[in-house]
């Protein structure tokens, strides 16, 4: 029961004491988000990680003020591709077939059926498209820090342009997408510690359907 | 190391053997996509749950016709909200207070800020970002299911269009934003299972910043 036990003791942390996250667990969060699966395995995200206080006090200034970020151990920034195009899939699935040995038009025919797939959509479709699966690794982060009891704030809550534009983003093809500061708790300043955590009941959140549920299409 | 031995063992299934997963592994999969944590806590999306061959035959006709999906023990489909209104947000909101003991008030002023923040986003925009926090809750599962070595394939490839009108969500607030059909591998008829799993190297995927990386704003 070891995951459902972690993502019981986790929770978003709302106070941070500070205490330095050690390399090795560090190490093991980043690892279990570049493990984690996107679509069409294109790992359209990469993450950037800080601890320097001066960077983080500029990021707390774009992110409505919250103390976990100056606070925390490292934060972790997700940045995800801001649209797709020939020349990113192509590279991405060439370093593939270079890895399994194939040759690189294995791709192609696949590669062709996503690039028009995704063209008519346009390029902020292709945006949300990608900062998706950055969210699927973000998540891997959250469960990796919950089960080394690391503490760690899932974050939205900061305005991604002027991230881009603090970090240099822009123009790189690359968009803030959530930030996760990791570090450990400080129960005593922290009103959410000892709160319920809050879940829709299982009956409302899960219903089991069969074909009778189905239109007839 | 748990987790990470578990990111290293899974991988997208391409081909299952129809046995089942049985019921504790199915709920144990389920209950960490429901503890998954969302944005201001709203779970903005629900998940629905079948092992209808039926009801699996039509959905594989509108998802590429990939065998997974007819193959598996059982395909979980989650659907996030299409859009934020006020009685939503108020009703989550006024649920959690009731569980934490506090008067439905207490959420407010945040409830206010968060409906003026998403209000000039605009509908689509707010499907994608609800969609997004269902993309956490899908990778809770995807670990799940790992660390009960029960395989599952993200599947992104399907017309939610057509999923949605199949399942009749249109007019519920809610769309299919990504499916996972979970169950044993066939390892003999896998083309996936003996590939080299390929990710980012760790060096391009994760970058260390400083304040000398920022942009003077």
């Amino acid at each position: 029961m070891a995951l459902l036990d972690d993502l019981k003791w986790r929770y978003a942390t709302k106070k941070m004491n500070g205490q330095m996250v050690p390399q090795e667990k560090l190490d093991y969060i980043l690892e279990a988000a570049r493990l984690a699966p996107s679509s069409s395995g294109l790992q359209q995200y990469k993450i950037l990680v800080t601890s320097d206080k001066a960077l983080l006090e500029k990021i707390k200034g774009i992110a409505y003020h919250q103390n976990q970020i100056t606070d925390c151990s490292h934060l972790l920034i997700w940045a995800a591709w801001d649209g797709y195009s020939e020349e990113r899939v192509t590279n991405v699935f060439n370093n593939m077939m270079d890895a399994r040995n194939l040759p690189h038009e294995t791709m192609d025919a696949y590669k062709n059926s996503l690039l028009s797939l995704y063209a008519p959509l346009g390029q902020e479709w292709q945006a949300h498209h990608a900062a998706k699966q950055s969210y699927i690794s973000f998540a891997m982060a959250i469960a990796a820090a919950a089960e080394q009891k690391v503490d760690a704030t899932p974050i939205e809550g900061f305005i991604p342009e002027k991230l881009d534009e603090l970090l240099n983003l822009k123009g790189t093809g690359f968009r803030s997408t959530v930030i996760l500061p990791i570090g450990y708790r400080e129960e005593e300043n922290d009103w959410l510690v000892n709160m319920k955590k809050f879940r829709l009941p299982k009956e409302e959140f899960i219903t089991e359907i069969t074909i009778n549920d189905a239109a007839d299409i």
